[in-house]
């Protein structure tokens, strides 16, 4: 499949550039909405790359080792399909002309998983640039594990971005950790047209580039013309060599050789007819939809076999030749499996024991993440609070990439999209930071969901008894709205054995997960079962007599739904209490095992300090749902829970009330 | 109240800073919770703004000229209260003494609202700054519509922020537009200590501030130590004078004079009583707990009254001399009326018209905004697709600060803190974005929320049927998400009609609103009723033969429901089609109307392009809710829909089976 060329000289990089313009805007003409702007500005960046640096493997796209590539500005999608058309990949001529119609494997951004040769899912801006800090971090890890005798992992990191993704917050976050930590081996390409969707990049987006990267302890290169193809190739060289992440700025024209080149108009709806034919005029292509000129494909594929013909067999020569040791644990990485050893997690807690459960969270991790090199992460600056520190594990940084502690700064977003770069190189990471502050990481947990990433988000102060902070750092409607994103499980566990449980459930799986856990001090309950965690909802405290009601409860509430269910007895009343770690995961159960959790025909009462909403698939009306639907207040957590009557004596008269 | 003091030269400047850092670390000891770090390290910056800069007025905290102060770093509320008391706000020993306490008008962060002297909510790091970004693009739009002969309109807006606020991608995307509109009456300055809650910023945070900043278009000052208070005055001297915004770093040093001064350790614990006592003795203050020497206090109150002394009246003078309409159109803002004329949106929209909802909203948008100055907006990089551009509305630029329409660019985070800055101000702000990127602000939309302020988010493409684009531009759960948000309204209509009727229901509120907009054209429905939005719910469809099922729905679905209701007739069912506008409205109903509306006794069944957890409070069995539980897909809306069995035909055979 891979033609062979003996006489390099006769290639014209130009007329492949051309080539790969030609068929992106055919693809958006035959779809009827995309982005022409981008794939006539950055053809010549992208081409450049895959021509004539990175290692990959045609055949073999996932290969563990190769240079990986993310398109930051998702929307150029059909300049990314076009270029690995060209290159080889598995995308035919038939794939290209399904671009963004159902079921192709051409969709409107690129989709991890779904199209050979994309390293990850793009288009909300500023995601890929922050994952690919990520990758590039990873990598630095994976060096620092395996590069004992031998070169062995070595690979780039090579981003294609706009305006857009520097724009975003998340891509400042992200990139001023890439310089503090000498992340050598990223390198940017940022094609700069200066206009974005609303006109000229002049009315918001006014920095000194290089002096914005050089103040983040980046080298800068600027590149004045996307023909200075010469030029675009000595800075990748240099780039690739030096000891800082690199930022090429190479100027550009939205839209280039259209006749709306250069405007707005340009980025993103189709070009007309006319337009077309006229610029495949100008390039000196034959205005023939999707037509493919042999020489240009065979010449990249050339020129692509040429440098990479031996990479994977070399790259397997050397993992065989690895110490036992080192082969084993490197081929965990290699099978994206993430041998976790369940049997660390086989042991319940002794009882009357109080303690916080980021304390016991942070215990599990630890026990578990000393052991394996797939568990890495850290923390947005919460390691002191979040208590998910690994002790021993040494701290990440640019002197010690062998660190298993990763300081991300106050940077939640970035700690997200990081976290995804780390799962797509086959890690199960972890990061931490407080529920509240989950919103500010959305946009990347989304990615983590939509890529169907082992990511574990491990969020603390999770509720109103946070106390003193205050409603700012007082989540309420959190656990609801994280509940709502598909594909992803949200636990909340109440004592020591349901955080063991929480891990065990989480590491079955290779989904997204979040552990959500309170501030306080947490009596390890009697009732409380490890193994009942992965099914969601389990019964903690039953009476052989009849039951007057049966209360629902997570985390911290348990505590007090067991109490309750003592102070009830009292006066009469039978109330089963039934903990809920996973509400996602017990809806998933088949009815028998729901009823009989929670039999039908007997009052249901939910007990959670948030919002409602979510419990409303279990419990119809709203009375029997205890929950908390405005901001906290600053006060003694005990106060705080006073005032919404979430105070035991409170509850107690409430739930009495409702068995009336 | 106020202490007036002839001789200037006797006031120690030291001495009052050092009162303020006693009166901090005894709050932080009395509550037993809270951030000395801080306090002990910032207050020679917060004294100087409030003692020698700040035009306020003690007795009218809320007077409109004042200039505004940000402690963005929230978690220096200690430091805040005990400068505010000092300056003679009403704030007693009292207040001071329930820090952090329930019920106190002192909370752990600062709350809009809740305390005198207090401009905005903070505490989630990066808000604040960004939020300044927006009243200072305020002051700038209000000098240019009120300033006309007389300099009336004119403040200042200074910032007290931490490393953790110049880490969050917020600040970077807000200040780099700061620098882009040439913000220059913004004044940041920043506590530059080196430690953040895990340890040393040297691990994360290693940039060249200086670089970084003037990079983005701002004036620098480096003040080395926090001593030099000479230079600190100079700097802020320097600053206002400035044509661009001024950061103003002064190294510090955390918890000052404590044992564990410089330390991460100092950051958010209290100190120990000997250390207390120890700073106290170097410091010459004696070791009575909320002890403060009249002199200080005195003092303090003599400089800022010595200032600020006729600012209200002066001020007060020149509104009295503006022209007639002039002077009608600041009392607007004085006053925090919005004068919204809701004649304007009385008028149905012509029937069989089918259009964007985005362009109907533009419409009703732009009617209303070029006659009212409190109504002001734009688009983060999205005014081509949102349609929110105000046409005969001027750019608001550095320089047009008369424009209407705000280029946010790719900044949506920025926006919403912005958008928050500017309603601080008396604006009625609004920012558009898509519905799936609502994510990337959902921070500061909580913002919004706990301040109760009238913010209208604009966001559109909201759902699977912006076909294309694929699942990341697709929102499917944000409904549920943002409508799990206390105190924010989320309206979804379904034409033309409905869009005036929710810009009618929001205008009549002060509380934060989102509205969420199809991509695709839809016609102008028979039945729909501007008046009836304001109840969240109500009946389109309805028969006189007995009902067989009541079939709710919002947006674009609305029109699937009718015809779905159209061609079940035909098979002899009586399906009633209500529109759900406003789901939480509906349910704020008594049970009377909602009866009404949806009849006991009879099949409910939703039909929600999104995630089900919202319409479970109305139907409890999810066989009812026709949604969507897993991200969509890129391909045509039709073919999308199809995918999900959400095409007309396979409604109808749905529909038909649950009926059965």
């Amino acid at each position: 499949m891979i033609a062979i060329k003996n006489n390099n000289n006769e290639i014209n990089d130009q007329k492949i550039i051309d080539q790969i313009r030609c068929l992106g805007i055919d693809m958006i003409n035959e779809a009827g909405s995309g982005h022409p702007g981008i794939v006539l500005s950055a053809a010549p960046l992208i081409y450049m790359l895959y021509a004539k640096h990175m290692n990959i493997s045609i055949e073999n796209p996932n290969f563990f080792n190769r240079d990986r590539f993310v398109m930051s500005c998702g929307h150029g999608s059909a300049l990314l399909y076009a270029t690995l058309h060209m290159a080889g990949f598995n995308i035919e001529l038939e794939d290209l002309k399904k671009f963004r119609k159902i079921d192709s494997i051409t969709p409107g951004h690129p989709e991890y998983g779904l199209t050979p040769g994309v390293d990850m899912t793009t288009g909300p801006l500023g995601q890929g640039i922050a994952s690919a800090v990520g990758m590039a971090m990873g990598e630095a890890h994976l060096k620092a594990l395996f590069n004992k005798n031998d070169n062995i992992i070595d690979f780039y990191t090579y981003v294609l971005c706009g305006d857009g993704d520097l724009m975003e917050g998340i891509s400042y976050e992200a990139l001023s950790l890439a310089g503090t930590l000498k992340l050598k081996k990223l390198i940017v390409l940022y094609d700069s047209n200066n206009v974005s969707l609303d006109g000229k990049t002049s009315l918001t987006f006014t920095e000194d580039i290089e002096k914005r990267f050089t103040s983040m302890g980046w080298d800068y290169h600027l590149i004045d013309s996307d023909n200075n193809l010469e030029e675009i190739n000595n800075a990748i060289n240099l780039a690739k060599t030096s000891d800082k992440p690199s930022l090429i700025e190479v100027k550009t024209v939205i839209g280039k050789y259209s006749k709306l080149q250069g405007t707005n108009l340009v980025h993103g709806t189709p070009l007309d007819l006319e337009d077309i034919s006229m610029i495949k005029k100008k390039l000196g292509f034959r205005d023939i939809p999707f037509l493919v000129t042999s020489d240009t494909m065979e010449d990249m594929q050339y020129l692509i076999n040429k440098r990479c013909n031996n990479i994977v067999e070399e790259f397997n020569q050397k993992v065989e030749n690895l110490p036992f040791e080192l082969k084993d644990k490197l081929k965990h990485f290699l099978n994206k499996d993430y041998y976790i050893d369940f049997s660390k997690l086989d042991f319940e807690m002794p009882l009357n024991n109080s303690e916080l459960l980021r304390e016991s969270s942070s215990k599990v991790l630890a026990s578990l993440v000393l052991g394996n090199d797939t568990l890495f992460g850290g923390s947005a600056d919460l390691f002191m609070a979040c208590k998910n520190y690994v002790k021993d594990g040494g701290d990440f940084s640019k002197d010690n990439y062998l660190g298993k502690n990763i300081y991300f700064g106050v940077r939640e977003h970035a700690m997200g999209a990081i976290l995804n770069g780390l799962a797509l190189l086959g890690f199960r990471p972890y990061g931490s930071t407080f529920l509240s502050f989950s919103d500010y990481l959305r946009p990347s947990l989304r990615l983590s969901a939509l890529m169907n990433l082992p990511v574990t988000y491990i969020f603390t102060h999770d509720s109103i008894t946070v106390g003193e902070d205050g409603p700012t750092h007082q989540a309420v409607e959190q656990l609801t709205s994280l509940r709502a994103i598909p594909n992803v499980e949200v636990y909340r566990p109440a004592d020591a054995n349901e955080v063991i449980g929480v891990y065990k459930s989480i590491f079955e799986h290779k989904t997204p997960s979040i552990i959500s856990l309170s501030r306080n001090k947490l009596d390890v309950l009697e009732n409380t079962k490890i193994s009942e965690v992965s099914k969601g909802a389990y019964v903690v405290v039953d009476y052989e007599a009849k039951l007057d009601g049966v209360l629902l409860a997570t985390g911290e509430e348990l505590h007090q739904a067991i109490e309750l269910s003592k102070r009830l007895l009292n006066k009469g009343l039978h109330l089963r209490v039934v903990s809920v770690p996973c509400l996602s995961k017990f809806l998933k159960n088949d009815s028998k095992y729901q009823e009989e959790v929670i039999p039908l025909g007997i009052k249901k009462i939910a007990l959670e300090a948030g919002s409602s909403l979510s419990w409303n698939k279990i419990i119809f009306q709203d009375k029997y749902i205890l929950s908390i639907e405005e901001f906290g207040y600053s006060g003694n957590y005990k106060d705080v829970l006073k005032k919404f009557s979430f105070d035991i004596e409170s509850l107690e008269k409430r739930i009495e009330n409702l068995l009336k």
